[in-house]
């Protein structure tokens, strides 16, 4: 697969894989990504996809699903740069067309200095909890199903 | 708090945070994270917390809930090592004390080269679904409230 964009920046790759998030442009989306099997993607409530292959699929399915005009703003950004490696953690809140409710998705992304610039090499995304909720694994965990 | 460990690798803090999590050692477990109010912890289903102090009441409430002899088997861990930065991306098999039921948890792990060696900077779990279910991302988005 022939690239033209090479991403300088862990920043830049993270605003490219965003801006293709939203357009549900899988060639963009893709190019962000490593080409390794060992990249790894959880989507929420996803199973864990291994390898690059696997995790076009996903996206290739995500995106037939009608997430175009998806609207993300990325907020409460932390980061832990490297200088081969780089995670960015933040929420994300998103918008689908046509609608006021959002959805906050906690997002922790790695990317890897690469000889073709910036990839991603995780995405680990989960739909975040009511913030009134007490979650589960803060209490008692006698009887309860989860342990951590 | 004064330390008396330091880990001159990453995958030694994550054998010393699992080790602490198997055994609910507070004091064990909170050595292993980074003193900063940048890290970030999310358990499973559980909101985003940031800072070590919120991160510190959730595993006091975590271990004071009966945690304790849980059995944790790390599994297809995938590794992005770098100079000042780790990540580490693995499934943990839990085991509950007396019980044969399993739980897999996807977790992702940060670690930091700090001045007193490699400290966890983010913990990232998150339940894995039921790998014969379709995951909802992956089905069409109209009507459904998963955008992501």
């Amino acid at each position: 697969m022939r690239r033209s964009k090479l991403f300088p920046t862990s920043d830049e790759a993270e605003t490219a894989f965003y801006d293709a998030f939203e357009r549900g442009d899988l060639a963009a989306m893709m190019a962000v990504w490593a080409e390794s099997d060992a990249v790894v993607c959880v989507h929420p409530r996803g199973p864990r996809l291994v390898g690059f292959d696997a995790v076009r699929d996903s996206w290739t399915q995500i995106f037939a699903g009608g997430n175009t005009q998806l609207r993300i703003k990325s907020t409460e950004l932390r980061k832990f740069d490297g200088q081969s490696v780089a995670v960015h953690t933040l929420v994300e809140v998103l918008t689908a067309p046509g609608q006021q409710a959002t959805q906050s998705v906690c997002s922790t992304n790695v990317y890897e200095l690469t000889d073709a610039g910036w990839r991603m090499v995780v995405h680990h995304a989960t739909p975040l909890a009511d913030p009134v909720a007490v979650p589960a694994e803060e209490e008692p965990a006698s009887g309860r199903h989860t342990l951590h």
